[in-house]
């Protein structure tokens, strides 16, 4: 069996019984049953992931992985290629907006070189997992090998497991590289079934010229390349992008780990379909963060049966909308370790015969 | 002049010229123009209110007005009015919701007993403002003298004036009192001008006889009272609670020191309006925290021209909403704060000449 089966046949079942009894345990709290919302439905979940009602306060991570796309080429980005190159000197230098953000909600992050056009010629605050200088362009042909593939898959379920290793409890995932929105709406073509122009937005910004050459880019990468809807990895390589691998592979390993993972907008949440394609029940430990501006984002989280938390107009990636979700990750962490029940406080309970 | 007429007096226009020069900082920093959404829009709105883009972290209270509701003896609610009592001992002993996520948002929770029917023997946390033994029945007349809604609406505003004297940059406003949804209804449709059973909803969550029995009920306080539209005072005074006097003050106190207001859910609301329709200037100050499930709510934030941050089917009330969102004030003035520039991070910006 290769690493990334072993991967994949570690990830269980989540424990439902333990969702349930942490739904009990809500239900004695001082407050009307449910009045808490979906932040009761996070703890249940989060309670269902671990196996257990004792969920300690998150230690998280972020993930952040970068690379460079060859379909960059094709006029498909309001920025030039370079850009992923200096933003990953960004996140390495602390501005960027999801060092701001995962500095305030108490996140590490951790930023991965999967394969940008040009290296860093420093490397402080990242790490160097190059696939190659970024993918080929897949108007052409494949955007990487099968192999390529695979080690990125690897690379973040590797990564996935050494956090978890290091006591990390809740991890998100985001991404940076020009022209990976193209990547991302061409796997969602090739996953779900649906037509370019439907999961075809703007990324960064571009104008309507550029976006009707960004859909006839990947149209014509689906004629190219006739991608296996029923073969993720083949759609994977054909389509994809390494940091949608590495991040495929991060959910990979999470879920193995039986750690909740945080996606943030489209490119991310393609990364988690690919994931749960190959192992489906990698889909209980996803935590969809927010809803992006991005078309596309709203069919693969339908497609994964995934409601956002959050609805913020956003569209940056990084993982910025996971970090602002991480707060409420807390909240609902902290709202069943520390609230009275009826029974300590005092309370009369309206339901208590119920 | 009257205290009241003096606070509202002293609310001045919002600085939207500030606003805009926050959104050009925002411009300059290393993202996509926009691409953070509402957390732009929110950055921006501080600064408007600031008068500034020099924003400080923001030091946070929030402050929970607790009264009862003679109307409550109509069976409108799912629990027995002792609970508010009971409820304003909780927040003493810090084991409810709204103490934990205070805590967790490092936000000060200020508790104001506004007229609990009776009085806690022991009062350590809990400040005693009692405007009365609870309100009088409103289906049988007023539920105050107007003597009292004025002395709610001066005490609301003194303490918004305290804490902005210690430093308060961000105020968020909660209530707990049984039976205050259908003060909050009948005073949506006396404002509004609306009919009761398209703002009733379940409040803490009555059955179908309950909530046939609380639209009755506010149909009657409507009837009874014939409250004055245009009459903000005259409305609160019949059909309101202390603590929604008391929050609506702390509004205006809020908003004459240029103080942000962050809404929790439908009283809390609807106490904002009343502060707004006595000082129209008022709601430029106020921040939407949540959408909550009662139905009235979705009817006061668009009276209000309010979007809110979060939908999470909340509906406990206590300040909850605004202390989830108050993580996403920290965000916004964060990311104006600590973001690089394009310049600073030598990152290409596409649209420098734009």
């Amino acid at each position: 069996m290769t690493c990334l089966q072993d991967t994949c046949a570690r990830i269980g079942p989540i424990d439902r019984s333990a969702g349930e009894r942490a739904q009990r345990l809500l239900d004695a709290k001082t407050k009307p049953r449910r009045s808490l919302g979906r932040l009761e439905d996070l703890a249940c979940t989060l309670a269902a992931i671990r196996g257990s009602t004792e969920i300690p306060l998150p230690t998280k991570a972020i993930v952040v992985m970068a690379a460079d796309h060859g379909v960059a080429k094709e006029g498909v980005s309001a920025y030039p290629q370079e850009v992923t190159h200096q933003m990953l000197a960004n996140f390495a230098g602390g501005g960027a907006a999801i060092n701001v953000l995962a500095r305030q909600v108490g996140a590490r992050i951790v930023v991965v070189d999967t394969g940008v056009t040009e290296p860093l010629p420093h490397t402080d605050g990242i790490r160097v997992h190059r696939l190659g200088p970024g993918t080929c362009n897949f108007t052409h042909g494949p955007a990487m090998t099968r192999e390529q593939a695979i080690a990125g898959l690897e690379l973040g379920s590797a990564i996935a497991d050494e956090l978890a290793g290091d006591g990390v409890t809740v991890l998100g995932i985001g991404d940076m590289g020009i022209g990976n929105t193209t990547a991302s709406s061409a796997l969602t073509c090739a996953l779900i079934g649906v037509a370019p122009e439907e999961v075809t937005g703007r990324g960064t910004g571009i104008d309507d010229e550029g976006w009707c050459r960004k859909v006839e880019a990947i149209r014509r990468g689906l004629v190219v390349n006739r991608p296996q809807r029923g073969n993720p990895l083949d759609v994977l390589a054909k389509l994809g992008g390494f940091e949608i691998a590495g991040l495929a592979g991060v959910v990979l390993g999470g879920a193995a780990r039986c750690v909740p993972l945080v996606v943030d907008g489209f490119t991310a949440t393609i990364a988690a379909l690919v994931a749960v394609r190959l192992a489906p029940r990698a889909r209980d430990y996803l935590i969809a963060s927010h809803r992006s501006v991005e078309v596309g984002h709203g069919r693969v989280l339908d497609a994964l049966r995934l409601q956002p938390l959050l609805d913020l107009d956003l569209r940056l990636g990084e993982g910025t909308g996971a970090a602002l979700a991480m707060p409420l990750i807390d909240a609902s962490v902290r709202l069943l370790r520390e609230m009275a029940t009826f029974a300590e406080a005092g309370v009369t309970d309206s339901e208590a015969s119920g």
